[in-house]
């Protein structure tokens, strides 16, 4: 199944105080549904491409899978104006999201109570064991401009979000594209599972800021740190923090700035900074 | 309840080559939860601010209200780590969403089937009536200057959206900011409901790019108009079409492009175009 990512539409442009004519090319935003065993957890609308990897990367943030080896199949399926993804986990996995569902389902629909949902949502994550992984300052806006430069989609509607993820030595080893951040995130997380690499060997790198579940997301991929064009929330700071994550934000050219960790990853930080 | 909205965080610097020490000053984000007659509906991330407009604006977004009367009380409880919007809503619309729950409830949880849920994230908004409401190319303009000009949280942390509501002739009359664009564009909806302006008479104007929930919200709100400063997915385009709202984008300085209904609210657009 193939569906296009981006349309040209026709529209009025208003420039040096003249209307004309023109036209423009923007991106396609479709519902993926994501179903577990023929029930439906959740919808995100999003780009349609790279779903299996979409299908992995959501699933590892959600908690429900652990490793790819977790999901024996994933079937996209037309589904009206969106497509579903039809994800069936392995027998150990399959129970373990069935038990939390129940636990879910409040007695009139999907409601927790408050303080519950709270907790789910800022729940702490494992710290990440970085062992002697770094990066030099070169390597910091190399890994940025690299994922400007490979951003495809981006280049042509310029309204997408990139994720890639960066090795020293040998690049942007993976990038993904989409209308939201979140899923571009979890897209770069299902093909970096699938490649077989370990989080623990590169750094994500975003195009865009940096809430608290861009951290949680990088935490669950077992990457050490975390590169943003722009700026955390103070959440994401300190569940960086927590997680042992290195978060660098506002990196733009040659500059960039360290909100998190900077003695464990950046070669030579502290000896600068003390 | 009142909660700080940003922070200053100690950070490391790197600017021309040298690392130094620095601060900078970053928005908070926190588990805001709606909850409806003791159940949760829903968690989002905020900023923890104008908590009350954003109890009304969610709750028309999602179809929950229709009107501010809908709700007879919000108490905001400390829930953790994060806060609990207790709703409490009239009587006939309190029946009809534990109806509605009973309805999305499978037999494992929260899970709709894949089509059912798909449907319900790009449901058709009804057509917003829009009367001779027009704004001109100086106004949109306008819209878009007011709107920088009083995002008090951004100009501290240049990291937060912003939803305004404008009115020819009467400027910005309310603007809303937060970490998330959907939550500063709900804020609005309600503290428009709760100022008893009919969204009819004015444009939504915001900072972010237009997905196809930011024009199914500004249909919620009845106005015509929704101006933003980035581009708009081919889904918000096509469903603003449909719904007869004027989507103006790329707004910037003088310069804009309108992507639906030119010739139905900007004054003066059929015949330079024709």
């Amino acid at each position: 199944m193939t569906r296009k990512t981006s349309t040209r539409i026709r529209e009025v442009q208003f420039r040096n105080g003249v209307l004309a004519e023109g036209s423009r090319i923007v991106p396609e935003e479709v519902p993926i549904a994501f179903s577990y065993g023929g029930t439906t957890h959740a919808v995100m609308m999003a780009t349609p491409a790279d779903l299996e990897d979409f299908a992995l990367g959501f699933s590892l943030s959600e908690g429900i899978i652990s490793a790819a080896a977790d999901i024996v199949s994933v079937e996209m399926m037309e589904a009206g104006d969106g497509i579903d993804l039809q994800i069936v986990l392995a027998d150990g996995t399959a129970e373990a999201l069935t038990a939390r569902r129940r636990h879910m389902a409040g007695p009139v629909g999907c409601g927790l109570c408050g303080i519950e949902s709270i907790e789910q949502a800022t729940r702490s994550v494992a710290p990440v064991d970085a062992g002697d992984f770094s990066l030099t300052p070169a390597q910091i806006a190399e890994a940025v401009w690299l994922l400007g430069d490979g951003q495809s989609l981006n280049r042509e509607t310029r309204a997408v979000h990139g994720a890639g993820f960066f090795i020293p030595g040998q690049g942007l080893v993976c990038l993904r594209e989409d209308v939201g951040r979140h899923n571009a995130l979890d897209k770069l997380a299902g093909a970096v599972m699938r490649s077989g690499l370990a989080g623990g060997h590169g750094a994500v790198v975003v195009t865009s800021r940096l809430s608290v579940e861009m951290v949680q997301k990088t935490a669950a991929l077992r990457s050490a740190v975390l590169i943003a064009v722009s700026a955390p929330t103070a959440l994401a700071v300190r569940t960086a923090e927590a997680a042992g994550i290195t978060l660098v934000g506002i990196a733009r050219g040659d500059e960039f700035e360290i909100f998190t960790r900077p003695e464990r990853t950046i070669a030579g930080v502290t000896a600068h900074v003390a």
